[in-house]
């Protein structure tokens, strides 16, 4: 283990950055002075910001400081994808608790690394320092996009259908299953701490969508490709019934989504059983997916249909119908925000 | 006192940005969608980040919020101008413990907002979420210059002067003051702890100095102004010889600073004397004045000597010479960095 006090600040930051290659034309200064220096002469420049508290955002008994990493940049990523941008540069700042060795923040930085090497960005700056309690992370991403093709959450029309990435809930089951190993793990005698292994067999896929999300590059470009251009878009981070509150918002719009239609993992529905949870509930406002949400013109129902990993859950109203659920009996309800993040 | 339940996630951030206007041309959309969008096409962009853990940045003993959202700012508007830049948009991330009520965050978005006012900078975004022990900020700024215009710490060259804004040491000692006071009304009985007033006649200079910095935009604008371009620059914010040596390694120099040249504020001298501390140990090493350290061609030797608030305190040498200080009795020491904020 070795002591941060050993390399200093800048040392650590000279160490942990070291790694990192720039690899976007964009980037002209990294890592290195009062401010990284970027060039974005043809686009319009997209800015995000995320902060991840311990014992709010994470609970470092079940969060592997690789995939906490990881997942904070691929957070941020999404949001970029969301306005259908490519991320380009991450500035990281980090507070580190006293407990925390060099080799730590190396862990984090491993997972930060992993994820920019996939997504073709480039580490550009940060802060490093102490803190008196737990560990904090803020992330700021920055990417790019042509002006015409920046999509905000205010063009979603009337008849528009209303379309989601992948399916919905996974991630707050794989924390549920966690948040239960934990507490089955405390109340454990101390002797028996050490052998006890948690048995997550068969439920890796609901685990790793909530330990390593991946930002849904993949739906933009596919989009892009089949000519589908979104009326509105974001990303699912707070639950699909915030984010649609959100585009009925800023849209001044009503919206209709069909409870049948919401796209579940099987293992999702099988675990909210065992659980004894409202698969539904759950998919609604479960959050943390990080797919895509987003609306196109009904002239597009062929093509979205047809897209892989796409689903058509319903469709945009007027403002004055509000924004509705239609459940599996045929009964309407109005549908309500309620994050598990929230305060 | 307003809980922040009753207004939730979302209503806090619409209520505390509300007052917020945009001003630059360069901000498409601020607040309100998965990132701003911003427009760039004839600038480079700057982009600093900072973050302020209560315990080791500040106390709240001795920090009203007010000052602290106004010196957080500050702080990251300081970064671009130490580039020859001007700040645009700042993204303000914040975590918040529990006894947190909204009059209090809107005290921090107050002096937020003092600053950005003040700079004319747009609040663009941020992130707003609970934490379970102390107050967490994390801000970005997002600023620009001409590509010609941006200066960075590698291009100080042998036979510079070196110059600084201001005068150093004042931050310090006004931190120093605070935490006199903070043992002396800690150590108080109970009873007399709400008559005690703390006495800082005569030292407010030094208080302001360290709660209220003023990011030095002037200093920028009298360079252009007297067709001064530094050849290297950076803002003192760990201490005036943390700074040097990273301009030293940066622009592969050396340098010979004087002591009886570096600006002391006379408030500062007593008060080291009083706390029986060496001044130009604080001035050296005591971080927090925000004024900016900078290069300049030898040529532009009247032109600085004649600059108001500018100090010409050394010389930039080879390399292989090192990073020395001339003390007022003529000896040489090599200088060291001794941040106040080290790990």
């Amino acid at each position: 283990m070795t002591q941060i006090s050993e390399l200093g600040e800048f040392g650590l930051i000279h160490h942990l950055t070291d790694k990192f290659e720039n690899k976007n034309a964009s980037t002209i200064k990294g890592v290195g002075d009062d401010c990284a220096v970027l060039s974005y002469p043809d686009k319009q420049v997209l800015v995000t910001s995320d902060m991840l508290m311990e014992g709010i955002h994470f609970d470092l008994v079940y969060t592997p400081l690789k995939h906490l990493g990881y997942k904070a940049a691929q957070v941020n990523f999404s949001d970029v994808y969301a306005m259908n941008g490519t991320p380009r540069q991450l500035v990281v700042s980090l507070a580190l608790g006293r407990r925390f060795s060099v080799e730590n923040v190396e862990e984090i930085y491993e997972g930060l690394r992993l994820a920019c090497e996939r997504h073709q960005v480039d580490l550009v700056g940060g802060d490093t320092c102490s803190s008196v309690t737990g560990l904090a992370l803020s992330l700021t991403c920055i990417g790019e996009a042509p002006a015409d093709d920046v999509i905000y959450r205010s063009g979603a029309k009337e008849n528009d259908l209303i379309c989601v990435s992948g399916n919905l809930g996974a991630a707050y089951m794989g924390l549920q299953l966690m948040e239960r190993e934990k507490r089955v793990f405390e109340s454990r005698p101390a002797q028996d701490a050490e052998a006890a292994q948690p048995d997550f067999a068969g439920r890796e896929y609901l685990l790793e969508r909530f330990l390593k999300p991946e930002a849904r590059r993949d739906i933009v470009e596919r989009l892009r490709a089949a000519g589908v251009r979104p009326t509105a878009m974001m990303d699912v981070s707070d639950g699909l019934s915030s984010e649609l509150l959100h585009i009925c918002r800023a849209s001044h719009c009503g919206c209709r989504v069909y409870e049948e239609r919401i796209p579940l993992d099987y293992q999702t529905a099988v675990t909210a059983e065992e659980l004894n949870l409202n698969v539904t509930t759950c998919a609604l406002n479960g959050g943390e997916d990080y797919e895509l949400l987003f609306t196109v013109p009904l002239t597009d129902h062929e093509k979205v249909e047809q897209m892989e990993d796409v689903a058509v859950i319903g469709a945009i109203t007027r403002e004055a119908l509000g924004p509705q659920l239609v459940a599996r009996d045929g009964q309407e309800f109005e549908l309500k925000a309620q994050g598990f993040k929230a305060f």
